[in-house]
């Protein structure tokens, strides 16, 4: 395996592989990358202590950050290089303290040059913690 | 000043101080509070290393984190125990490392159990770095 | 069948029936509700020429209408009475003057006091004209 | 003047004047511009009984028809053949029967190739009706 392959012959999970690799916040807040195929990716995510407030859930913020990320590493499967444009995300339920919770990113149509992506958090009992729907576009060159 | 002052008896800036001790995402990621004001609150944060991807840029989940901050501050200050709801983000121009960028949340629209903010991030020349609107909801009781 | 009944004894199709009678837009503008089912359905709205552009193409707004519709219907099987907060729309092609347009609803989360209800719009060949994701709430009471 | 202006030379109101009369669905309903300046344009709409549902209330699908209508024309005094990408709407009050609804438009952010778009509808007592933020993108060449 090369380190910086041609896009054109690298698989989805060498992309996501060489996106996982440069991303600094994936290693520092210790997610892992569960599942990769073309155009749908899961990764999870721990809640620590240093993550919750008060009342011991999870700031949104790590709710959001394991569905972008997943969003992200969906996209380049199918748009190597795709920039996130924005993003809607509801939150249904909290992620309390220990949970490891789960998004699961799917391309949800494709444009030449953009790209709608579902994600849902759920948490190891499968309870949708929140939806994120996020649109990615391919840089204008 | 009371550690649990009773609701009706605080101000906006002791609500958003108790909020933000019992933050430990706050704590952690060495945000600041600039200014608080009724159904006002700016927040800051500097763009570190473990936050960058491979393009030297800040992966969107921090830019996130700064506003959905400066939001959920700025709706304590008008309803205190009021929940985000949803939340959508639109990324204008990337945060590099070493920026600092400052979110400014304000309400828009306030009804008797909801409220509408929106949040701008800037860096520190005053570039529209994202766009974040959110809506906040009084618990049901 | 009795006009007015109680919402504990009525049945999905009853009450989106109720709702479409009540709809002066519904009928106006000629949508036609194609299916029905518990948490979904389906509407169908025919683009006329006044409600193209120069181009030849729908105001998005007609788009909305349709699968505003859907989402509102397929919201009265599972909240009777629940009101629409918030929608986001994403259009990915143009519904031409002619076309048929197909609105299909379906609930994607249900909380005691809201639903989440995603709408995808399609031409009659299958392709996805826009993508809607739409949160009502109960009313307060 | 030209009826059909070479953009480089056209004025704002000239560009809206132009698509205000290619556009079938503002004649048939009734709206009328309010105001035009470079980057904001007023837009209004009188809600008439083929809108509104049992309850009185006119259909959320004319609040963003009016919201819709100003963004794209504020678009247009920007960038010329911009394309709504996306749409966020917030429904705060009923717009009843026999209100004149005014949606003002204007643009947030600007880059090379978007457009981020807030629209206020409000009734003529100047409550808020709903809040719309939208995106338009320069078409790909």
């Amino acid at each position: 395996m090369n380190d910086t392959p041609p896009e054109a012959e690298t698989t989805p999970a060498e992309r996501v592989e060489a996106l996982r690799r440069a991303d600094a916040t994936f290693v520092a807040q210790g997610m892992a990358v569960e599942e990769v195929a073309d155009g749908r990716v899961s990764v999870s995510l721990a809640i620590r202590p240093d993550m919750v407030n008060g009342a011991g859930v999870a700031h949104g913020a790590w709710v959001f950050m394991v569905a972008d990320t997943a969003f992200g590493y969906a996209a380049t499967t199918r748009l190597p290089g795709a920039l996130t444009a924005d993003a809607d995300i509801r939150f249904h339920r909290p992620a309390p303290l220990g949970a490891r919770i789960i998004a699961d990113a799917h391309v949800v149509e494709q444009t030449r040059s953009s790209l709608l992506i579902d994600v849902t958090v759920r948490d190891e009992e499968g309870r949708r913690i929140a939806s994120f729907r996020g649109g990615a576009r391919a840089p204008r060159r």
